[in-house]
This record gives C-alpha cells, structure tokens and sequence, in this order.
C-alpha cells in the first residue's frame, strides 16, 4: 500500500467508519498523521471529521498543531465537547492555546475550562513565555521513597491516566521539595521488593523557572535527557519540561538567528503572506539603504579622483566586496560560537588573535592577487600597489569587525544574529572605499 | 555552594578521593559534568583521573565527548582498561569512536574489541553515516507479545544491563520482524496479569536503514517520540535512534546551514585552530574573487560613460548593494524554507508569486526613494529616473534570483546553503551594473 493510499483509507475512516471502528483505530494512530489529512482536506470535512473525534484524540490535535492554528480546531466543535477536549488537555498544551488567542476568544476559552484547570493556566501565563516556566507543564508524577517498586507499580497502575509524558518519577516530600530522581529503565528493571531510596538519584540536575529557554535547550543537549525538573527557588518542583518541546525550541532559535543574519524577521515563513515579508524585509531594506548612502557620500568625498583615473570605478566594488565577504565570514563564526555557547570569556583572546590572523594571511593572499589584477588592469605598478594595500587593509578591518561587532552587540544586550550583518558591511563599504580611493589621491600624481 | 566550588569538591573526589567514595558517588553525576573538569585540567591531572575512573564511566566520558577527541581519552589508559571501556559501549558509540581514527589507531581499536563487537561495528560502519544506519544503536530490548505484563518485568530485571537507552520496548517475532511497540510507560501502568499483546501499539512509526539524518530528524520533530525504531525493506528491526542523537543533528545540520550561507565550511569552528580557518575561508574568498571580478568586467565596459558622468562611480554601488540585500533576504527564506521542508511542490507556485510581489513591491518604494536621491544628488529629473528604474529591476532580478538559485541548485543536488549566495550576489551585482550603466549610457546624452 503507497503511503497515497494509506491516507485515502483513513480519512475514509475518519468520515465514514463506525464509532467503535474509529475509536479502535485511533488508539494506534498518530495525531500528527490525522493533522496532514485535516490540512489537506477542505472545510466540510474538517468540520466532519473533527465532530467525530473522540476528545481526548482532538486535545492531541491541538497540542500537536501550530500555535496558530490551535483555536481552529476548537472553535468548530460545541460548547459541550469544547469544555471536554479542554479537560483532557496539560496545563503546558492549554497555557499555550490561550498564549495565541485575543482577549474575547480567551475569556471563552478560559470560561470553558475547570477552575483548577485555569488557576494552573493563569499561573503558567505568569511566566516569561521564553523561559522554563512558559514551557513547562505543571503535570509530573511525585513518588515517595519509603516505598517499594511494587508498591510504586500499583500506584501508577492507579493513576494511568495521569502518565502522559513522563519517562522519570520524581522523589519529593510531602511539599513537594525536589529530593531525586528515578527513570522508568530503573525502575522497571529493578526486583519488586527493592526499597525506592535505594534506586533514587539524589543529585537532580534540575532547571530554574526562571531561565532562558535558550539556556534550557543547552542544557537538554549537554545532558541528553528526555525530560528536566523545573524548581523554584527553595528546590520545590513546579513541573517539568520534556526533549520534545526543546526540538521545537532549537528549531525555532535557529530559524531566527538564519532569518536575521538574512536580514529579514525572525518570525516571517516561507509560506506567510505577502504583506507579512513586505513587513518583514522593508524596514531592513530601508536601514540598508542608509548605510548605503554613508558608504557612497565616501565614494562622492573623492569624485575629483574618479574623474582623473576612471579604472578606479571598476576595481573599488571588488575592494569593497571581497571585504565584505570576509567580515561576513569571521561574523557568521562569532556569532554561532556565541548561539552554542562555544565562545567563552575563557577563549575569547585566542579566537580574537585567530581571527587577526585569519585577516593577515587572506589580507596578503586576496592582496597579493589585486596587485596583480590591478597591475594587469592599469598597466602601472603603482595602481597595482594601490589595490593590493587598500585589500589588505580592508580584509583586516573585516575580520576584527566581525569579530568586535557580535560581541559588542551581546554586551549592550541586543541578539548579536540581528544587526551584525549591517553593521560589519557598513564598516567594510565606508572603510573599503576609504582605503582604497584615499590611497589613490595620496599617489595620483603617480597614477595618471 | 556556588557552582565553582562544587566543582573543585568534585575535581578533589576526582585527584584524591577513596575508590570507594569514586565509585559512590560516580553513580549519580552525570559524564559531562566530569567532562567539563577534564577539559580545563591540565595532562598530568587528566591521565591521573582518567586511570582512577571505574572503565563503565570512562565508556560514558568518550560517549559524551566531541567525535575528534574521544580517542584523546581511550589512549591514556593500559591496553587492559582500553579493553574493558571499549566492552562497557553501546554499538553506535563504538561506530562513533572508530569512525574518527585514522588507520593505524583504527586497526589498534578494533583490536581491542570483543568479537561480537567488531562484527556489530563493522556492519554499522558499512552504513552512509550521514543515514538511519550511520546513527543507529543495535542494541535494543525485543519482547514477544503472549507474555504478561508481570512475566515482561521479570525479564527486564533479568537484563538490566541491557536497558541502557530504552524508553520502548519492541515487540518482535523470533526473527525479529517488528510487530508492535509499548512505551515503558504503558508497561508501568497496566496491571501485572495483562497480556503484553493486549496494550501492544500495532502501528509502530519506523525508520527505513537508508534514510537520510535530515529526515529522520523530521520524523521525530513531527512525531514528537524519544526513540525510533530502524527497519530494513522485510521490516526486521536492526536497532534504534534516541532523540538525543538527533538533537546534535539539528544542532550540526544548522550551524552547516549558517555557516554555508555565510561563506564558511560547515565543519569550522569558533575554538578551532589558525588554519583550520583559513582552509575553511580562503577557498571562498577565492570564488568570490572571480565573480567579482566578473562584475568588475561590466564595470569596466561603461568606462566611457562613467569618465563623462562621475556621479554615476558615486550612485553604482548603492543599486548593487541594494539588490545583494534583496536577494539575500529572499534566498535566506528560501533556503530555510528547503531546510524545514516547509517549501514543497505544492506551494512552490504560491511562493514564486509572492516573492515576485515583494521584488515588485519593495522595487517600488526603493526605486523611488533612489529616484529622489539620484535628483538631489546630481540635480538633473532624468539622473534620478535613470537610478530609479534601475534601482527597480535589480530589486526584481534580486528576489528572483533568490527564489530560483536555491531551488535550482536543490534539483542538481547541491546544498542550497552552500552555494546560494555567491550566485545570488553574483547576479545582483552583474544585473545591477548592466542596468545601472546601460541605462546611464542610453541617455548619456540627457545626463550631461
């Protein structure tokens, strides 16, 4: 059967089958299966098969579906179902539901839920939506040590429906203060009768509520875990944040940093609209085309030049160009070291002087060969001269300024992937063309 | 205790303490926290600490450490201990140590290596390591569907040294064709006297051994599971990917992706050495060389023109400039749009249009901002018409070219980060010459 087919056959099921066939069904499908056939298909039967779903099945819907996208699956079903699918779902899924709706929609949803369900919610909405606590889910299993592994088995066996997304219990006390940790592996491979505090993992690598969802990803990736504790300050657990939201996370940071080193918002999708990207590209077009203009008032500082040696035209937008291709060489280094944590306060002397070098040795190289281009071109070595000293200078200037810009930019405390770009071409435009057509005015007698 | 001084306690333990309180307290700190210490020590202190760890930690330590170091570790201990940790890793760990070492480092490993070992690693490395195989473990737990819940327990204590990395476990035949998954959650929860076959998920979602890391990191975005199993064409199981795995995966796909769009190799790093760089930069810095001089060329054909309207010189690099960043923007989207797999066959057409829209759009609004610059500048109506329209064109021609470069280099199987951009620049500074100049040219007369 051709992958076509398979979901010809379910979404058959999903508009005709009887309740109890679809109900077997779904037990064994994944909503994310449901949700490219919902996509696809057109509103009658989104209408239709949504109707049909069990709750339980259209709360993994929402949680799966874009943030978005969410209250479109909720809204067509009743009242009734509505208050039921919100019932089935975590505080993190509801938390971020409500975190896409406007004020009228929030207040009808948040009307819908259960009173515990909302206090949890409107405690979630609290948080700093970046950090531990906006991505946490307030559901996690507390055990207690005094028991045994078969003790610990019926208790879970009780309360089932509680286990969602759990791969770890967690040992607290009554208030619940954070006192280990134990995994399913362990717990599972371990005899009956053995006493938990024995398997209990005393040193918790926990999370702050507080911190960075960045910073959160870094440690999922440092660790390897599949699910973190987050703590207050006084070590109580107030949930838990689990490896598969931290892919989205990583994902979405990464999309941002690209986009802004593209010039172009962190938020704008290749399948948004056009009056999103012309938001999105326009005001930095409009940034640039300041920065343009600085660099070109360089070039119209020194016409009287140009008028008297005309080559200079030709060769200056590859003394400007190669310089900005190699200041956005070392800026696309500094700026994903610092993304991944790999440039420290530690290393940051040693990669300064890497960087120098780096425009040293491509300075001479990149100079060397406009000597010669220059040399060919003009037919005097003077000019030669001129072009290989001026790209020199510029590939030197290019790479401390992607060096320096990044992280001056993380000093003042703005995201170094948002405006290095403009500022290090800025720098090698401007000093390119100073470089070069300064040096041309201090040797035209020679040049003409 | 600030977390400087807990990790002097801790390189204290390391250097001095008994084996005893090693082996204690070794259970419950995690390998990178060790990691960490071992990298800031100096080599006298490294060896010492590395031959006081019992060998299952040392197999821990080389899994978590960077590919090109993990042998730095293994070599310091006696041939026995290298035996021992070799017999504490898991098969894709092994592959992993291995397929870093050159060939005499290679043979002298797989040497050291049990039989079953070097069969399991030899088989692994047969795989692209860039696919499902390359990144595969072969160890797993299979279980058979007509025993209890109770009776699959039993045997999970009987292996625990087995259950390293499971969250899952597999049902399988005698032949180990996949039949069906359980979550150890589901395990947990359900009473001893089940029947396994009773809360076996039938519709287990499997990786094909041959697929690509890129997509199978899709796999798990989309299905949000911590483990997958990996099939061959009869749908036997040959082992499992974790998510963790494919967290370095995102995390290394991406830093190729930006460091590629930003004219760098993918594998240069921040904290890597002189010439690293330089091998990683100077290559493009090459490429780019050419085109500009390419681009040059065009320049260098209006001579003529420029030596009778100087403020042309003046006005040209801003019409290049402009369309290098309207073309960078565009491919930036596209490319990431690639990456996601957000841009596909059936929306490609939507997304042709709109970024036609925004190239006529933003043509507009930058084309007369130049118009108005170009008549401030030179003073003369025609001057700025000729900077606005072709202000105009190379915005159209740039965000074409960033639709196009990318999708086009993605048919020819190039890696659309890779090579995007210097095409992309490329013909925005060719075109915006052309046009610039040819249009100067065509009503020089009018311009002087």
């Amino acid at each position: 059967m051709t992958p076509e087919e398979s979901k010809n056959l379910l979404r058959e099921l999903l508009l005709k089958g009887s309740s109890e066939e679809l109900n077997h069904e779904l037990e064994h499908i994944h909503p994310a299966d449901i949700l490219e056939i919902l996509h696809e298909d057109d509103d009658a039967n989104f209408e239709t098969i949504l109707k049909r779903l069990p709750e339980s099945f259209v709360a993994d819907l929402i949680d799966e579906e874009d943030e978005e996208e969410k209250y479109e699956i909720l809204k067509v079903l009743s009242d009734y179902q509505q208050s039921e699918v919100l019932k089935e779902m975590s505080s993190d899924e509801l938390t971020d539901l409500v975190g896409s709706l406007e004020d009228e929609e929030l207040d009808d949803v948040l009307n819908k839920m259960s009173d515990e369900d909302r206090e949890d919610v409107k405690q979630l909405l609290a948080y700093d939506p970046d950090t531990a606590g906006g991505i946490m889910a307030t559901e996690f299993i507390a055990i207690w040590e005094n028991k045994t592994v078969k003790k610990t088995l019926e208790y879970l066996q009780s309360i089932k429906e509680e286990m969602e997304s759990s791969y770890y219990l967690f040992v607290t006390d009554r208030n619940f203060i954070l006192k280990g940790v134990i995994s399913l592996r362990e717990l599972v491979s371990t005899p009956f009768d053995t006493l938990i505090s024995e398997i209990t993992n005393p040193h918790v690598i926990s999370i702050d509520v507080n911190m960075d969802q960045e910073e959160v990803a870094h440690k999922f990736e440092k660790y390897g875990f599949v699910t973190m504790p987050v703590v207050d300050e006084t070590n109580k657990m107030l949930g838990i944040v689990t490896v598969d939201d931290i892919v989205q996370i990583i994902q979405d940071e990464n999309t941002e940093d690209i986009h802004q080193l593209g010039g172009v918002s962190g938020e704008e999708r290749v399948d948004g609209t056009l009056a999103e990207s012309i938001r999105s590209r326009l005001p930095w077009l409009m940034v640039n085309l300041l920065t343009a203009i600085l660099a070109a008032s360089v070039v119209g500082a020194f016409e009287g030049t140009i008028s008297q040696v005309v080559a200079l035209a030709t060769i200056m937008p590859i003394v400007t160009g190669m310089g900005g291709n190699a200041g956005t060489q070392s800026l696309t280094i500094i700026v994903r070291g610092i993304a991944l944590g790999e440039l420290t306060g530690d290393n940051a002397r040693r990669i300064l002087f890497k960087e120098l070098g780096v425009g040293l040795i491509t300075g001479v190289v990149i100079g060397l060969l406009m000597c010669i281009i220059g040399l060919i071109f003009q037919g005097k070595m003077i000019f030669g001269l001129v072009c290989g000293v001026a790209m020199f200078l510029n590939m030197v200037a290019a790479t401390m300024a992607g060096y320096f810009v990044p992280l001056l930019l993380k000093k003042m405390h703005v995201d170094p992937a948002l405006a290095s770009a403009v500022f290090v071409t800025t720098v090698t435009d401007v000093l390119g063309f100073f470089f070069f057509l300064g040096l041309a005015t201090m040797f035209l007698p020679y040049l003409l």
